[in-house]
């Protein structure tokens, strides 16, 4: 790890600033050399290094401090070489802050129709072209240092659910060796290179994840394999021990989860970190988050509804467009439509985070958490 | 008309600043209930209360002083009677300058598979659920002040091309018929009526057409049924003497019309005013204006090219984002691209017109154009 210090903090050292004494919440910070992190945060996605209908300017306003892109996707187009030439991902697109890019992992196993597995690593189909590609983990390595994010994940083996265990274990200690090749393969000192835990459901393999991957050490650790279908309580009543086995002093990142209420009891449990793609995503199909619990713009209720999307929101969609003009962009498929909505829901979850920091520095995580469980945002999860 | 004054104007007066002594060129300015309008310039399009993919923010920064928006589209949907509820346009769409609707008369003639025209008015289905509509000029004059735009356009009709001489006379006349109607019904003295001038590519028709609305009497006078299909140079032949045809103290809008090329010689021939979709239509498809002609984001040859998508253009795409990038969004459709492609194509014809403006001023404006025609980007038109 590289021992480059800004202020007196070392590139990619997990600062505990504050610990919530009612749940296991942490209010941390580490730096990158595109800024410090704030934690709790969550991470808006950019698949294609652009975080749909948005714009980078848009983005800071709203207080994004790291954006996801995808490795999968950008190794498929335009190429991680272009990406290098370009100067890598904060040049190509134009956003000076944290950059993380997942692994390209999951989209593999999810997104292709066929691929070959092996101890080597994974020959995959493009869903763009057909054509066939192998990664080892080096590869890997290799590509994600062409695209030059700041913190870069593993090559990892993320199971399907359901799974038979015994193939669910098997991904485990897959994982756990691609984890150690990566890092022999990793030189990047300006990179971080988070380690990922799987294990699926079941605790025990979470655990041997997290055994294999200590041994190994790094400097934060994505848990990734939950939100691929299995029941959502299965997640949080397994994420509260996952944490605890986690070290203290890393930052955890929980892989692909974006539901408010999730997010929230999810840093109660011990989480740092979040990214999803449910705040674009759902806007594109005309769904917002509110203090109101989830609403869908399509609905003919809000026709005549010349009020704010959301009353209690100070995001610059609320602030100067009614539900009744949303719902007609909707209705009428104007990208208009998709660009407010995702305005308002990235501001709705980066809000969310940085509420859920400030109660965590004032010592009043417990009562904001009650206090949101008990509120109609709450059946958003 | 209203007289109205702001600061010694009256609303609509047109008050000639400049006339240029080397073409038929003029640098006007009319006064509307939302701001002044500073002309020669272009009215970026937005159909349906927004234009696509740009948010009314950023049409402010571009320097946009009028918005178009579609009387056959928002009356269809949303409908103009909840557009009336929610206050007018400039409320409902979050447009604090000045709006102009045209009348719908073009596209029910453009859009729709069937109609039946009478002297009384117009019957015809919806786009969006085939039901029939009947407008009379009355009917339509309601809708338009329901949606409560600055400047409306009058019901008229507007033949393709091309159509017997004889179909383009009797247009013409049925248009003259409908003004004079449109102009009897119409009460909103916030609002300024357009007659639109017809007659197809028969300078007679058109000089009739002219004589028809001059006895009527209009604050300002579009000047439709071009840019339907006909060859380019017989609307640029036939524009200027169209013009000296017009009365000298009321603006002339051309409509449709936003080629940059075409925009500065109907400048030269005498027009005030201009709209199109085509900043907004092209960059949808991935095309750009630019200084060395239009570009076509699709193409192999900027796959690796990650200079700006125009080194002459001073706008936040063109400073921000490569070709390259740009590129990169076009072919894997990411909104992003059709975003910054729009604001691109935007600046550059409300910068073109803004440019105009000042050589009126300056008295350079024979000089601007023999530079213009002389540059690669004159083969835009």
């Amino acid at each position: 790890m590289a021992r480059v210090t800004i202020a007196g903090m070392a590139l990619f050292d997990f600062e505990l600033i504050n610990v919530d004494p009612s749940t296991s919440a942490r209010r941390g910070r580490f730096l990158t050399s595109h800024g410090a992190v704030e934690t709790p945060l969550f991470m808006p996605v950019g698949t294609r290094a652009t975080v749909k209908g948005v714009l980078p300017d848009q983005l800071r306003s709203l207080g994004a401090q790291v954006v996801l892109a995808n490795t999968y996707h950008l190794f498929l187009r335009p190429g991680s070489d272009l990406v290098r030439e370009a100067g890598g991902l904060h040049a190509f697109m134009n956003w000076d802050r944290a950059i993380l890019t997942d692994s390209g992992g999951f989209q593999i196993f999810s997104l292709a129709d066929t691929l070959k597995l092996s101890d080597e690593g994974v020959k995959f189909r493009s869903i763009v072209d057909g054509a066939w590609h192998f990664w080892s983990p080096e590869d890997n390595m290799r590509i994600q240092e062409d695209l030059g994010a700041d913190i870069i994940m593993q090559l990892d083996q993320c199971p399907p659910y359901p799974a038979e265990k015994e193939f669910v274990a098997t991904a485990v200690k897959r994982s756990a060796d691609w984890a150690a090749r990566c890092k022999a393969a990793h030189r990047r000192e300006d990179q971080a290179l988070f380690g990922i835990v799987q294990g699926g459901v079941h605790l025990d393999l979470r655990l041997e994840s997290i055994e294999r991957l200590g041994e190994i050490g790094f400097p934060g650790y994505g848990i990734g394999g939950y939100s691929v279908g299995e029941p959502h309580e299965l997640m949080l009543e397994s994420l509260a021990p996952v944490c605890a086995a986690l070290p203290a002093d890393r930052p955890r990142y929980l892989m692909g989860v974006g539901n408010p209420t999730t997010i929230l009891e999810a840093i109660a449990a011990g989480v740092d970190m979040f990214d999803c793609v449910l705040p674009t995503r759902t806007a594109r199909l005309g769904t917002a988050f509110s203090s109101e619990g989830r609403l869908n713009l399509r609905n003919a209720r809000f026709a005549r509804d010349f009020g704010p999307l959301d009353g209690a929101c100070a995001c610059s969609t609320c602030t100067q467009y009614s539900r009744a003009y949303i719902r007609h962009l909707v209705n009428t498929k104007e990208m208009l439509g998709a660009m407010l909505l995702s305005l308002h829901n990235l501001h709705y979850l980066l809000d969310l985070t940085a509420q859920a920091r400030a109660a965590l520095e004032a010592g009043t995580f417990g009562e904001f958490l009650s206090a949101w469980r008990g509120s109609p945002a709450c059946d958003d999860y």
